[in-house]
Parts: structure tokens; sequence; C-alpha cells
């Protein structure tokens, strides 16, 4: 007998060399795989990841699937993974799912946000998880910048040079900025998929805007020419965290 | 012409050997003394800690002195420290002082705290920063061991086998314990002075309390008869934290 289980996932992406498997790498599929391996009878065991989060990339609500033989229940197995794994990258959940349940196909929106840290001199307790920004930020341009997102569009303007996917349609159905605390700026986004690199382009070319670099119009060009040099440089990978995946059925 | 500064500090300190300077160590008062050395033409400068934080011990709110023979003003010797300290020990402010300020000698009292991961699998955010404390706490026998603390007292039992000062009375004015959210935990306690390891000795032997594996006369006990041995395990450095020093005409 064999079922498919769920695992929902919270990792620190700093140590990681992104979630997809790679030879001699530390990856959180890598790691993640050689787990319930283990629970299975030392049988290989694939795990799929509904986002294939970067180096240095974090994860509070990645989700993954895996088939298992093991008799152990879903708590049970739970258990056994929190024993496992490293402190870096925790299970939070284990739920048995219908087999042909496909944690990256079946996914109907992902939600990233990427976190600043607005304090003068740095916050150490937050420089693996924010990126440092003091600079001053014109509230009143970013959101500008931020309206012209939401839709369904052609991101290509917005793709990483790794980008290898050929339809570049995605439908942005959130994208907001907001200051939860005085010293920490948050970037949230939420679509029905997101391009190689595409949230990390977005805040870039954002913080180019709110900076004055850049006029909020650019977004609708970048847009509209689907030309990557217009934008700003890419954000760096510690601000990013995949927050949520949602299927089917769950709530927004 | 010279000056006294005082520099209020945060670090995380999982990277350091603890505050004291120590050959071929990297230690928050070696990394901190080659900074001002490079503001004051490269003149060797000495600095004052107000706490010696041990290895993996964090500051919010440390406090150190040094004297400045530079004629930049406290925000142009704020800005250059900022520039040349690293990302996980920061600058938060820098103020001239009466040249006869003593951050240590001064200190009228410390606040430290100690934080707990109160979540089942541990948050990957926060391994650096706080024990990972899943297990069930007995709120009423912590209340009763911490009740038994506050008072002028030789804190002799609490006091690590490093601790080389003869006088080991201190008066402990506050200590607590608190759930700010539902998954984290978190001791404070204020002295006008703390043991070596003190901290850490205190929270070991409230834990195992908190966990019935002690009753709460055991505090009691440890104090009156200065035994070490009487007493919890040291809890692991990374939950402590300096977060406060305060001095003559501060506010508690």
């Amino acid at each position: 007998m064999s079922r498919r289980v769920r695992i929902d996932l919270a990792y620190d992406g700093t140590d990681f060399d992104g979630w997809q498997l790679q030879p001699d790498r530390r990856t959180v599929q890598g790691v993640l795989e050689a787990a319930p391996g283990r629970i299975d009878g030392d049988r290989p065991v694939r795990v799929r990841g509904a986002g294939r989060t970067d180096a240095g990339v974090h994860a509070r609500g990645q989700v993954a699937d895996a088939r298992l033989t093991t008799g152990l229940d879903d708590g049970a197995v739970a258990h056994a993974l929190r024993g496992m794994l490293p402190a870096d990258l925790r299970p939070l959940r284990v739920a048995t799912v219908p087999p042909g349940f496909d944690a990256r196909g079946d996914a109907r929106s992902k939600t990233y946000t990427y976190r600043l840290d607005r304090t003068l001199a740095g916050d150490p307790f937050r420089t693996r998880h924010a990126l440092h920004w003091p600079h001053g930020l014109d509230r009143a341009a970013l959101g500008q910048g931020l309206a012209l997102l939401p839709g369904r569009r052609d991101w290509s303007g917005f793709a990483g040079a790794a980008c290898s996917v050929d339809n570049r349609v995605r439908e942005l159905t959130a994208a907001s900025y907001d200051e939860p605390r005085d010293d920490e700026g948050l970037f949230t986004f939420t679509a029905d998929g997101f391009l190689n690199h595409m949230v990390r382009n977005l805040v870039g070319t954002l913080l180019a805007i709110a900076s004055g670099r850049l006029p909020p119009s650019r977004v609708a060009e970048v847009l509209e020419r689907r030309d990557r040099r217009l934008a700003g440089p890419t954000a760096a990978p510690q601000g990013l965290c995949l927050e949520r995946v949602r299927y089917e059925g769950e709530q927004a």
C-alpha cells in the first residue's frame, strides 16, 4: 500500500543552494528527499515542491508532496521528519491527500513577501531575512508603481535570464507595500504563478521608483515592451519568502 | 583634544566568541576596537563594554565607551562606524559623555531576556535567537520559582564555574516570564549586576521546575546552600540577550 502525503514546510534559505536538487549542493529538495526515504525503508523518495525557490530565498509556507509506503500515520511521519530534518528546514504539517495530488501542478496561487529592514544602522537580527533599506521611500510614487501591476499580463520584462518557460502570462491578483512596524517594510505579491526572479525584479524596480531613480510609469513600459533592461536591478534574495500556496477550495 | 563617547550597540552573538578580547578569536570587543582606531588616525582605541556577554549571546542594548581624539562630531562618528562594522555588529547611537564615564563601572542596572521558541517543529527563523522549547510548561510552578528570586542575595549557587568575583551579592529587582505571542516565551531579569552564567543557570533551573523535574522550592535551596550542583543545567546561549543597561538618572 502506498499513499501520497502533502508536507507543509518552513525553511531559512540562507544556507541552501535553493530548492532544486543539484549534485554536491545542499538544496532543500536534496535534504528533504533523504529523510522520507529513511522513514520508508530506505527507499528513494521523490519530493515535489510547489515553488522552486532560489538560493537564499526563504519559505514559511512551502508545500511539497511525496509518495510513501510506510504504515506510519501522518502524525508519526511528521514526528519522524521533525527528528530527522535540520533546524533550518522544518516540517509544519503532514497530511494524506488524494493519490493524484501534485503540489506544483495543483497550486492555484502563491503569495510571496519581500521584507525591508528600515532601521538606520541595520538590525543585526534581520540581516539573513530582510534587505537593509534605510533610504527614504516616496510612498506616493511607490503606490503608483504598484497600482500598475495587478492583472493578467505577459511578465517577460520582469523575468530573469534563466527563465525557461514559453508561456509568460500570469495573473497577479495583489501587489502591496506596508510598514507593519515603523522600522520594517513588507511587499506582498499574490499570483497564480511567478516567473524566475519575477518578484525580486519587481521589488528592485519598485525600490528604484520609490527612490526617484525611475518614474512610476516605467512599470507599464517594462510590461508593454517586455524588456528586462528597462527594469530596475534584481533585489537581493534574503528579503524574499514564499509565504503561502493555495489549492482548490482553500480560502484566499 | 580628546573626548569620551558612549556607543550603544546591537549584535547577533552567533558568530562571535563573546565580548571579551582574545587573541585569534572573533570577539565583539576585538572587532569593535579595530574600527574607532581607523577613525582616530590608526591609533589603538580601547573599548570598554557594560556587559561581558558569552559566546553566542546577543545584545540589543549593549553600551560601550571609548576615548577618541578625532575632530568628527558624534553623528559623523556614528556614520563612519556604520560603514566599518560588519552586519552582525551595529552601532545604534554615539554620544559624547563626561570624560569620567565608565560604561561598565557606572551601570546601575542591566536587563537580560531569554527567549523560547514554543512552536512544535521549531521556527527556522529563530534558531539563532531562541531556545526551542516545545515541551509543556507548568506556569504555576514557574511563577512560584520566579517569585523566590527578587531581592538582594548571594547568587553563588547560580554562578558558573568560571565566575571569578569574590563578592557575589547582587540585587535582582525583576524576574518574570511572559508569552508575548502564543508561540514565544520570554524570561526577563533585571539586576544591578549579574554573575558569569547567572541568567542561563536561572533559566535552566526554572525550565526544570516548569517541567516538573525540580520543585519550585529548589530555587530557595540553591540560594541558601550556595550550591551550583542543586540547580538545573545551564541553558543554551542563543536564547540570551542583553536588552538594556541603565545609568544614573535614566528611567527604569
